[in-house]
């Protein structure tokens, strides 16, 4: 992996990683609260946020209150500096590649598109760095302090070593995208599943801020899933987790690509969705879009199909909170597979509570629309996570 | 809850959690590496275990070897004194009352039985008081160095308050268990979950040791689990988690006690398995042992009944590494439970590994069969954990 980080910030303690991590997704916070809710004593916090200061990451607010007459030295809460650092951040489909900018906070400065004519890897990682060029020349500020791509795609991926183990969407078996990508770009890459990416991003800037355990569910060409338990993502010790849409929910139903069957993907992923639809209307060139149409048009073979993949879905979570029992779980989507989830959100629903076991059943379902874009803040975040690798000085 | 803990170590910060835990689970240890594993610097590290030397909880041994001539002085490492404080546990079943006295590495001392007559809370609590009671007596040492009592019961059991919300097999709802135990005993009392309380024991003095993540299956009259992730038990944000059970594995299958349907447990259960082989078989008053019986005798029936319940478990068990990817699954259960185990691990071993996503698949499978002493030794362990509890000064 190319290193183009020299000059930033780095994270060096563990002392260190909590001051900087709790700054950047729960701050401005005074030192006084980050030594509370850390355990480390007001000196050990003074020292670890001392070079993030100095390097322009983080900043002392002017002290606007005093709590108390006399209560001594006004607290001047640490805040972060969002500008100090930008990253960019690629959703790769098999039809587009989907670009963002964000500052340290992931909060997006620039987006732009690319169209791909195939999947073959030397051709993406061409068209990803001719992106990842255009969006760093949105601003000589950026192009500046931009020295980090996140890269997120579906399926198999090894984080540590940037190696795409295998994406079915992509037709790509072992392709070391994090190197490719590195040379190309120059920049410091890191390829992360893009529903892990995803997850990120709401745990450490959006719904999950603040939720010690939760679960973000994608549905669409294929039903994803990540699960963030005591503040961590879960990774798998062999680098699979979150494989909702293999729980066989099915019994003996479909066989699925993966090898099962009965998964809840093979019932309820679009393509298995499309077909059900066809053999249910007997249209062999029906598109989700026509069995969308025909299911609000009050035809019941079609609104049975959206039916039972509503279920498998909902059962399918059922077992995920059964066995992890997060506090929430958000349910999103590409856009194709979302439009589709209004017409069987009722039956998700009705199936999850019914199987979810005692109190499980009371975990929230969060319904959150996420355009690409979001998937691409997704992979900037977990860009952004690579200053958080602890590194020997 | 009653105190008895006078005297006792107490754990007053993270840092002295982290050292006396690294000492328990995987002493002896010299400061030097406590140090280097915790991040603490050399100063915190001796500032932390003072207390617990200074009550005869910890002990500096005899230093025996200089890493180098001239290295200075030479490493003593810390060690647990094991005898120091003692621990009883219990598991409850419907049946019996299987206890056991461990010391402070859950090293089984003592164990004893009682049968119930019946399940009545008042009742039990009597017999539980007496068996405490019993145990406590096997020498003055730990009748002096016994304060705290684990329970393990199965169902759903909050931690914090003592309260068995619901054990099916007990027949119990909203028992107060841990505050009648705590004024039957004079002890400090905590209430677990049975297989928590077994997973627990694995994760600090057993199979588990060293594996971050590992998940703890349970066969026998229900089918239980507990998950260790990132090494923290996954207790659920409801108090509900591991329940795989009630993972629907079962398609469109039979109607489980929980109000879901499909759940392998109404499907692999012991309950279940009688069930099905009564009417595979056409023998009504058929036991579980007859089944077993006619099985192994070859009888295709029966045998198919053992075959259906192992592929439900392997499947649930294949959802469950789909989810989490823990790095083994140690299997275990009660004994009738575990005889009948070996009638399909074949099957089970089979379902898991076609159902298990990519890598997932290749996560080890340890049967290891726990007499019911194991349960209460887990639930000792529980009682041990209580010294990790923070406590105000
Ligand atoms: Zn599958
Ligand atoms: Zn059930």
């Amino acid at each position: 992996m190319l290193d183009a980080s020299r000059g930033r910030a780095m994270i060096t303690s563990p002392a260190s990683a909590a001051v900087f991590t709790m700054v950047l997704t729960q701050g401005p916070v005074s030192r006084v609260e980050i030594a509370r809710r850390t355990g480390l004593s007001s000196a050990a916090v003074t020292k670890a946020a001392r070079p993030f200061i100095d390097a322009g990451y983080l900043f002392e607010m002017a002290a606007t209150e005093r709590t108390a007459p006399g209560a001594g030295r006004p607290a001047s809460p640490l805040a972060i500096q969002p500008g100090r650092e930008f990253f960019t951040g690629v959703k790769i489909t098999h039809e587009e590649l989907i670009g963002v900018v964000t500052d340290l906070r992931a909060d997006v400065v620039a987006t732009a598109r690319r169209p791909l004519a195939g999947c073959e890897p030397a051709y993406v990682v061409a068209e990803l760095a001719a992106l990842a060029d255009e969006l760093r020349g949105v601003s000589p500020a950026v192009r500046e302090r931009c020295h980090a791509l996140g890269l997120a795609v579906s399926g198999d991926v090894d984080k540590d070593t940037g190696l795409v183990r295998y994406s079915p969407f992509l037709r790509w078996h072992e392709v070391p995208l994090g190197r490719l990508a590195g040379a190309a770009t120059g920049l410091t890459v890191t390829v992360e599943n893009d529903v892990k990416a995803l997850t990120v991003a709401e745990h450490w800037f959006g719904e999950g801020v603040g939720a010690s355990s939760f679960a973000l569910v994608t549905v669409g060409l294929g039903i994803g899933c990540a699960v963030v338990v005591e503040d961590r993502l879960v990774a798998g010790a062999r680098g699979v987790a979150g494989e909702i849409g293999h729980v066989p929910v099915g019994g003996d139903g479909p066989p699925c690509h993966c090898g099962g069957h009965g998964c809840v993907e093979a019932i309820a992923g679009t393509p298995a969705v499309v077909e059900a639809a066809r053999t249910a209307l007997g249209d062999d060139a029906l598109t989700l879009d026509g069995a969308m149409a025909a299911a609000r048009a009050g035809d019941p073979a079609a609104a049975a199909v959206f039916s039972r993949a509503g279920e498998a879905i909902g059962r399918a979570m059922a077992a995920m909170a059964n066995l992890i029992g997060p506090e929430r779980i958000i349910v999103s989507g590409d856009m194709p597979g979302l439009a589709a989830y209004e017409l069987f959100e009722d039956d998700v629903r009705k199936a999850f509570t019914l199987q979810a076991f005692g109190a499980a059943a009371d975990c929230r379902l969060v319904l959150r629309p996420q355009p690409f874009e979001q998937w691409a803040r997704g992979a900037a975040a977990v860009a952004i996570q690579t200053l958080f690798t602890l590194r020997e000085r």
